[in-house]
């Protein structure tokens, strides 16, 4: 007699069940879901945290609707060196937009940029950076700014490594995101990076749309242009999304604590602190870079990425503090 | 011989595949979506837009990831006579607080309601509401102040109906959010309120989660008490999330143009206009209060509620304006 419920046919069962939940829970439990990192404790513990949270009846069982992951971007889902890549990106601006600004040159610190000094212009420090920032980043309708973006990010590339920018986000931090996912999680970005300047790529690269996307940002105004609704951006900032500002725009955004959280640097202590705070399960980790050969090595003096006091703390908080040279077996996308 | 799929079988499957999915968009199609609805042009035009944007193969079709539906809270999801719920809580707060505060006997405008003037009070206008909220909505953590909301919500009743508030919101609207996100929309609030006011409610009456609330913000400041983070509410205002503030508040916290959006009240018109005004299908309604037996009748006059340009733009723009006396079955859940 043959069987009603035979293997293929069960299997056909499930994966109608999969496709219409639109994620493989079971499927990246079977298969391994971080291909990508070595089997060291960081990785043992992300497995653990997830299993608790999310199985059944486990005593640390959390509902779908809590279950809310924060990463931080610069130095955690992509690379920041040798300067985060925002700053790049509004630099690479100032190039292009020079010629309709011959103020700039005689205006600082524009002036150093258009004759291509750039060791005159990082010497202005945050404040030439927040100018440059300002004036290529304002005074333009939210989606003029999103197609500058868009052009920029699909065709600059990497002063050093020569790729493209969203090459440069990291594997092992990808089939993180999506074991999460897969396991009821909502990600979210929270980062010190413009939050208009992340939300036109992020759906492509991280699977992130743009509502859970966190980030820095500046006032913007509602007004009419021949006859037709336009939000134009401002030079003003509103909220700097960074330290004491990440918990801030967490509860801005979310409105709820999360509870896991991923930085690399003393920006995300703040963050960490936050989430890690909250009763019930918690995860925290870091990502440290300790890999000059794939990729960079900093951390306590570093100028971009300084991870300082984070550090300590994740010792005495118990936070998991991956190593990219020991815990992961790939970085990069092989080109 | 028995069929390997007989009827009862097909339907398990089914159910399989819609408990995976979260979600009942078959079963909605086939039963009555919208039962509190009369068959009206109102519910025609809202059926005809859903089923344009979700069906596969249609010209009008618009991917699940950019099916954003924003609504309007107040006269829009639930009752705003005779003042917004809001105002009711905070005028209820600042009896709580009284004896905390023997200074408010000689305070303007907290004088007059220690003394029970609600009309010297209301002569005060914005101002004394302005007043009122900073001095009942700040000065305490986000925690305290979601405790305090919460507590509120669930005891106090409305002066004239003496219901619960969360009993005076609209089942037909409760109907038209179910039938949105059965059809692969994302339903957000974007509200006048604030957002710390709905969040602790929104998830559990209108299955809105907090991130997924839009509202007028103040400003907060991380800390650390007793050695534990916490979020602190300063009096100062961020956002208002009104007239020109809505499309900024839906590109702050969506980053996206929504294609459908609801209101009721002049507050409402640009969040209309910003929304209507994008490429492909787009849909805007008002929901028109004029039912003044069942709920209230009000529109061009109004302190509360005032609609009147975006009545005239609803004819020109062809927004589909509810009636509802004409258009609702029911109002009010029953008691």
């Amino acid at each position: 007699m043959r069987p009603l419920f035979n293997k293929a046919f069960m299997k056909t069962l499930l994966y109608i069940a999969l496709l219409a939940s639109g994620s493989a829970p079971l499927l990246a439990a079977e298969d391994d879901p971080l291909p990508s990192w070595n089997d060291t404790a960081s990785r043992k513990a992300i497995l653990a945290f997830v299993e608790k949270v999310s199985r059944d009846g486990s005593p640390d069982f959390v509902p779908v609707p809590e279950r809310i992951a924060v990463f931080d971007n610069d130095g955690t889902l992509w690379a920041e060196q040798p300067t985060y890549f925002q700053i790049q990106f509004a630099l690479d601006r100032v190039t292009a937009l020079a010629p309709q600004h011959p103020e700039w040159k005689t205006t600082e610190p524009f002036n150093h940029l258009v004759a291509g000094n750039t060791k005159a212009f990082m010497a202005g420090g945050e404040k030439s950076l927040m100018a440059v920032i300002a004036a290529t980043h304002a005074g333009m309708t939210t989606e003029e700014f999103s197609k500058t973006v868009n052009d920029w990010i699909t065709t600059a590339r990497h002063p050093k490594l020569g790729r493209l920018y969203t090459d440069l986000v990291y594997v092992p931090m990808l089939e993180l995101l999506a074991y999460l996912r897969a396991n009821g999680f909502k990600t979210f970005i929270v980062s010190g990076g413009g939050i208009e300047f992340m939300r036109p790529w992020t759906e492509r690269v991280y699977g992130i749309p743009p509502e859970q996307v966190v980030g820095s940002s500046g006032k913007l105004k509602f007004e009419m242009r021949d006859g037709k609704p336009a939000l134009l951006k401002l030079p003003e900032v509103d909220l700097i999304d960074d330290k004491e500002g990440k918990p801030v725009g967490i509860q801005l955004h979310i409105g709820r604590r999360p509870i896991a959280a991923f930085g690399n640097s003393d920006g995300d202590l703040q963050m960490l602190q936050w989430t890690t705070a909250g009763t019930g399960p918690r995860f925290g980790l870091i990502v440290r870079h300790t890999d000059a050969r794939r990729e960079w090595e900093y951390d306590r003096t570093s100028n971009i990425g300084k991870l300082d006091k984070a550090l300590d703390e994740a010792k005495e908080k118990n936070w998991t503090v991956v190593s990219m040279k020991e815990d992961w077996k790939t970085v990069f996308r092989t080109p």
